[in-house]
């Protein structure tokens, strides 16, 4: 958890890259001022890269992403890091299959979070990317590894990259920050389009088999 | 089926003039990541040409856009085509009225779609464009004919060149492409207006006649 | 009605302003493709000015715009007018104090227009705008003087430039078109919010005596 | 209350500044066209500057910027102060902590204001800004001290720098313009995500216990 505030200025590529990233998030309106944010795993390293708290899209390069280690302490940076550090962190040490994270308050998406509701899988873009619901995870405080522990709990058990925290927000997980970021975009359409369509009546499920045999496939070719 | 990978380079300024049109899909948030895709058939070649699968729009070039046959099979290109080729192919050897089409998850046209439910023609601008109700097509698994079948068993019945899939999005035709993407553009305006609507009440039908001396007067106008 | 097509180019720079206007349209999200159109009447000529046909809204300049005497003919330019131009030649025809108007099926007004339902004046902006609610015209079909009586019939009695036309969208007018450009912008404005504090419940109404207070300052203020 | 229009031009820094933040405002959508204005006050000096009455927010530049005493009266400038000018100066007249101020009609917070309700605290964002609900304010009439009393008086009693005016839109209160604007920015994010979850069901509240210790925390660490 200590600081050592020396060899300023590593892992530039990846910063510049999980700075770079972050303009994803201002282009589909899932960030509003500073909030959300975007991390990577360093590979080998036992280290990950994270935006800084409090730092403006407009101004965001490299130096406003800072080196942290698994427990969340400062590597090297500038900035503080986001203050969501805690939960990226408790995910990178618990799931070492996830390489980056990201956590938004994008508004369809948080809207369900609100009402602690699960958006069913009724599109098969949603069966492609989701293979199924996005499940909700539980009212955690910041502060401690509460939020990560509501984290892992919910997405060990789905197949779900993404998981709605109660009354909070979108955390998304991948194998690559960029990976994570889909999963968020994607996280928000969905929510968006399911939203619309239960506003007028209530959508047709799609059977498990047809969402299975959706999600198999596009792993198969799309996935790892 | 083969794909000759000789000759690459051909119909360069066809590929230009697609992957141009892809900026009006962003433009009117029509498409997320990289999701939708826009063809356009090459007269006089049992050709199309198709936007490349998992293709950013952001660099999407000539080079970006794959030539098939009409079997889907790759004739020239650095992209695999979308995955929603076959879609495309079963369309044009089923419809050789057809130069053009389109296929997106724009929000408001998909979720009329994922509850199975046509747009009522309650505007004079839908019976301009569309002489009636946008239909809804079956639910179909991608992977063979079922979602080419889909889209022409509903279309050829209807005045309509948008066909809301069930569960899945939105396939427009046309004349041409950009015929095409101009209907996949005013399906999701359409499917936006009436949604706000019916939100608050039930909107006021147009009167068959009506609808009929619209579309006759818009066709003879603006149609071939 | 006939169209002398000497003299080209003239108005050059009413033609240009109103051209210009245009991006306020897009800027707003009123208008799709190439719907929505601004006209300008040419004082002291018999004259207005009106978009072209199908003009894409990337390449209006001066020249996308084509010059009309009070009945509708073309005057002057190298595009078809609007397929709207009878009607905003009805109106100029009928009322002399207006010196501009713009037509839009922008969404939330045109959704408030699809119920046949007026906007309640319930925002304070909106009673310094339009005096009291937003009024809605009958329906009518394209290709007579049914859409510009329609207009004329309700603006008279109404203290609002804006009208809803039934199942159709939004006509404004304004003692000139930069006038009438900020009623279709304003109209789309209170068309929103009245119709998302609708979908959770009832506005509180203001008072007949607020809403004149509040018009007839904003007319001493801001009005001719 | 007179204008003393000698020694124009001070305070450049300041006004170029503050004109600079309503970009905020209209990157956000928050205000139509010139709707919405920011102010800041001048520390030691008993003034404020304001954005001016009708200034284009494409035109905004420290000339659009207004300087006024603490009565509203213009000290220098070229532009007439925005008709909210009163409201404002009551509100640095009452609460000597208050170093900027925001006023919009931003869609989503004046829809809730519409109704005169206030937003509830579900959001874990909501209460690290907001420490609870956002409060609605009386309706009260442009033209006198009635505005500014009602923020003031809604204000005192409560955690919120933001007020819903009833009828009518939002006015936000922070130690400077940027805090205002901030305040402004993320009133209509939540005014959003809680409407949109309110849409499909209830939101689940969050205990106040949460909200206190939510608010005391982001306080500590963001706050002064």
């Amino acid at each position: 958890m200590t600081a050592t505030l020396t060899e300023r200025g590593t892992h530039r590529e990846r910063r510049a890259h999980v700075a770079a990233l972050h303009a994803e998030l201002t282009r589909y309106g899932l960030v509003t001022w500073t909030s959300g944010n975007v991390s990577e795993r360093v590979p080998g390293e036992d280290l990950f890269v994270i935006k800084g708290s409090g730092v403006s899209y407009d101004e965001l390069s490299w130096e406003g992403v800072t080196v942290c280690d698994l427990d969340g302490g400062v590597v090297d940076g500038v900035r503080k890091p986001s203050s969501d550090t805690d939960a990226h962190a408790f995910v990178y040490r618990s799931m070492p299959e996830v390489g980056g994270q990201v956590h938004t308050h994008s508004p369809y998406a948080t809207a369900w979070a609100a009402r602690a509701e699960e958006i069913p899988c009724v599109l098969t873009a949603m069966a492609d990317e989701f293979g199924g619901p996005i499940p909700v995870g539980p009212f955690a405080l910041i502060g401690d590894d509460s939020i990560g522990q509501g984290i892992v709990a919910t997405l060990r058990g789905s197949r779900s990259p993404a998981v709605l925290m109660r009354n909070h927000g979108v955390f998304t997980i991948g194998a690559s920050a960029r990976a994570a970021v889909k999963a968020a975009v994607m996280a928000e359409d969905v929510a968006r389009t399911v939203h619309l369509s239960r506003q007028l009546g209530e959508p047709v499920p799609i059977a498990q088999e047809h969402v299975d045999a959706l999600y198999a496939r596009y792993q198969n070719v799309y996935g790892q």
